[in-house]
């Protein structure tokens, strides 16, 4: 079982939704966040800086509004999954997005009880 | 240690407090997240339809608010984290949520900056 | 490779965003989220109360509004993430939040579907 995390862009998230479930995965939970990659803004300028500047800088926006998916697969889904996100929201621009995958040890569907792949389907 | 995210109906925000509170977890984050799971809403509608329709389709409101919690347990707490969670907000129907367990490796308190189990009681 | 999930006070967000930078660790992702740890707040209050009593004190604000940040790092990372986190979000006041850490197996970037370490540089 594996959880997937994915910060893609706003204006990405309904083309994801159809996506995901064209391919059968039609459960995740999206949430707004804020977020940087290595290269985006003016945020390096402000290392080195005095500590007077370095306030006024990081005063500004930096950080942009993504969109963190959180979806909860079985392994053999897992490529399928990342294939589906990346294919949808690969712009070959900055900002694009990453994808992280983590190991998780189970699932409970709340109003069942029932617990294990069962509940991922 | 454990990582449970669980995803809830808002409305079981209160009680699920209360009730992790009187089985000795009471540390907990919660953040409000739209979700939907393999039934829900209209959303499978959009599948096979022409793509201006679903343009229009995937306009609309599908996802739910929820809201999702995030707590970390000693390995021997999983087991009452989860029952509570159940309890608290099982109520049969379609909507329920979901539980997620995921291994953690590592806790720290920020204050003392001591690590391990001994942060999370 | 580790996720590193960090609860912290809303008005250190500027001084940790520039820290992670500071020492090369420059993307991460933020959000907003309601937390309490197991002794803030008025919220035992409501353990072995009335249920009328006990509606009355759960409809009140008791989780304080904190930031939640998420960041992946190679395993080598690990301890210089912790450290400028603890470093720059230590008050010594209850409240200075908590550091989990998850294992990751895992990450992608989406705008060139490149994955494995190289894509947390």
């Amino acid at each position: 079982m594996k959880l997937i995390l994915a910060m893609i862009r706003i204006d990405k998230m309904a083309a994801t939704k159809l996506a995901l479930s064209d391919v059968g995965l039609p459960s995740f939970t999206a949430m707004p966040v804020l977020g940087r990659g290595k290269g985006k803004g003016g945020f390096e300028k402000a290392v080195g800086l005095d500590e007077d500047q370095k306030e006024l800088i990081i005063e500004m926006p930096r950080l942009k509004s993504k969109r963190m998916i959180t979806l909860v697969v079985t392994d053999d889904k897992k490529e399928l999954a990342v294939e589906t996100l990346i294919k949808t929201n690969q712009t070959g621009k900055s900002g694009d997005g990453k994808i992280f995958i983590l190991p998780a040890s189970d699932s409970y569907r709340v109003r069942t009880g029932e617990n294990g792949d069962i509940t991922l389907d």
